[in-house]
């Protein structure tokens, strides 16, 4: 089992990265053994490893119950949120209950904001089952509902206990979503670590064929990052914002083509191109980036073009990102390979940019 | 102005107490002068005092934003919510955007949760123009709505950048209003000061009547107290749940009967009578003291019986107040007149207790 350290003081906690941690007693050493704990999942990943979950919870606490909900980003809102807190209330479950977030970001985010809220707060632990998961929500505390006129704008920063990401649930994983979880490893690399980005283009074949070892290194690697970033700015008032190079293009793709018609990490696969190439034209970054970022997402089976929805689109969707401060744009940019800053750009270049990079 | 400082390191703050602070540019000295300011108040509330806030914070924002909410407990719910969270995104509210809660306790537990969850955090200001909210939910960072099985069962630990309470905002609350925070306010002395108890005797007609200096004093003196309190567990791990004097059966009452039919403040001051006499029961302080809490609450125009549900029913109410632990309802009670401890109770003494104060 590898663990990266996540340090922030009080809240600190371990993303412990192995094969078969879900159901290692080692997994769940120190965690709160309390009367009550759920399991927060969904109706694809719950049949696939609740039940192996349960069991290990069973033998902590004199209650496991199960909240199954339904999958998909699109049921990433209030009345889905709401269930888990129905469960919980219609339970009689008090503040130290322990929630479990078995799958992927949706239910992580989900179950994060639940325990953020219950009570005013109560513990949980992660256990995400998706590579895009395991890399990006497991550290950090983000956690938020979409609203229909934006996403993730309803959250809170909870830190969860400890995060189990199990290296062996990821065989189940489609590969398409196996891609989605690559785009936001490989984000790592222009933001903070060329060599990463280095070891990336030898090892993609590696980690889409499941191979163990890579899937470690590469899980692993980007946790630090994240770990390192979001350890010098926990409340996201500055340098945490560089996590998210491609998806303020993302974000508008999301959200113009409706939440859930491309994954997440396409969206920001395509995002990054487009801000690969707005570092270029802004001469922040070398005109080659772009055509290499490009080269590593498409053999990660990435879309590298975003999808037709006309500049003005994207512009307003872009307004409404959180990272937006009255109505001005900022965006994550490369300021030099492994280096990057977050900055408005001018709206007319932004459109040219948007307009040469989609099909 | 009189100001009492709730000291919690980075989230320090000011309540300021005062005649006229509504509108008078001192009250605003030092807060943040962002694009965007939204004035979340109620139907009631607004028409009296919107206008006036509105003029002052337009002196200090480019643009300042009405959301009238409808009035009452009853609408403290996760739709009437998600009306703050439309406005905020269909104006393209970005982070630096300020709440002002304009309202009572309703209107500042919602808005503070709007402040907590939009885009995981934004700043506010409290604004309390009921007794009851100056007294109580001005100091502590405590935002929630309810939820069909239990009242502020989700919300969040958020604090106000500042809480203006201006006393004159007092003179347009309805008689029966004031006293129920006149039961926030007697409480303070059975669980922390005796002396304040002796005072608020003395002083509990000219309180009733309006009377200024008398107001200032008994707002001063019990945000101090409960900052105090707060200061010490601003999570409330254990010494802040003795704030909660009286709330357990309170609870009880507001949920038996559904909320919004008895006030806050009434159910807690009958909820006092019977911690106070299961406290007596228990040999932890003199059986005066029930008779005593009678007559003040009597005299500040308060209900000292509950209502007839049933033992069975308060038992089953109280089993899912927040500070149950694993099914184990937990009282707040006086140890000796001054002092608060938490700790159950047997169900059978507690259910004489409720038959015998209840009519």
């Amino acid at each position: 089992m590898r663990r990266v350290a996540i340090d922030l003081g009080e809240r600190s906690y371990h993303v412990c990265i192995g094969e078969g941690l879900l159901d290692a007693a080692d997994s769940f050493a120190g965690l709160p053994t309390s009367a009550t704990a759920a399991i927060v999942s969904n109706d694809t990943v719950a049949p696939l490893y609740a039940q192996r979950l349960k069991a290990v919870l069973q033998q902590r606490h004199a209650r496991v119950l199960d909240i199954v909900l339904p999958d998909g980003e699109g049921h990433k809102d209030w009345s889905t949120l709401n269930r888990i807190f129905d469960v919980l209330l219609a339970e009689g479950c008090d503040r130290q209950t322990v929630l479990y977030a078995l799958g992927g970001g949706v239910i992580g985010d989900m179950t994060g904001f639940a325990a953020a809220s219950y009570m005013r707060g109560i513990p949980f632990v992660q256990v995400p089952t998706t590579l895009l998961a395991q890399v990006d929500s497991s550290v950090g505390g983000k956690t938020a509902i979409n609203h229909p006129l934006g996403k993730n704008m309803i959250g809170a920063f909870h830190q969860p206990l400890r995060v189990l990401c199990d290296l062996s649930t990821l065989s189940t994983l489609p590969a398409r979503e196996l891609s989605a979880g690559l785009a936001e490893v490989i984000k790592y690399g222009p933001i903070h670590d060329p060599d990463f980005l280095a070891w990336l283009e030898s090892h993609v074949e590696a980690l889409r064929a499941g191979d163990p070892s890579a899937l470690a290194h590469a899980v692993a690697r980007s946790c630090e990052i994240k770990a390192e970033v979001v350890g010098a700015d926990e409340r996201e008032a500055g340098l945490r914002a560089i996590l998210n190079f491609g998806h303020t293009f993302g974000h508008a793709i999301e959200a113009g083509l409706g939440f859930g018609v491309w994954l997440h990490g396409e969206a920001v696969a395509a995002g990054m191109v487009m801000a690969a190439e707005l570092s270029a034209r802004l001469s922040l970054c070398d005109a080659t980036l772009r055509p290499r970022l490009e080269a590593l997402l498409q053999r990660a089976g990435l879309p590298v073009r975003g999808p037709r929805l006309g500049a003005a689109d994207y512009l307003q969707h872009m307004r409404v990102d959180k990272k937006a401060s009255a109505g001005e744009i900022r965006f994550v940019l490369i300021d030099g390979l492994g280096r990057a800053v977050v900055r408005p750009a001018p709206d007319a270049l932004v459109a040219e940019v948007i307009e040469s990079l989609c099909a």
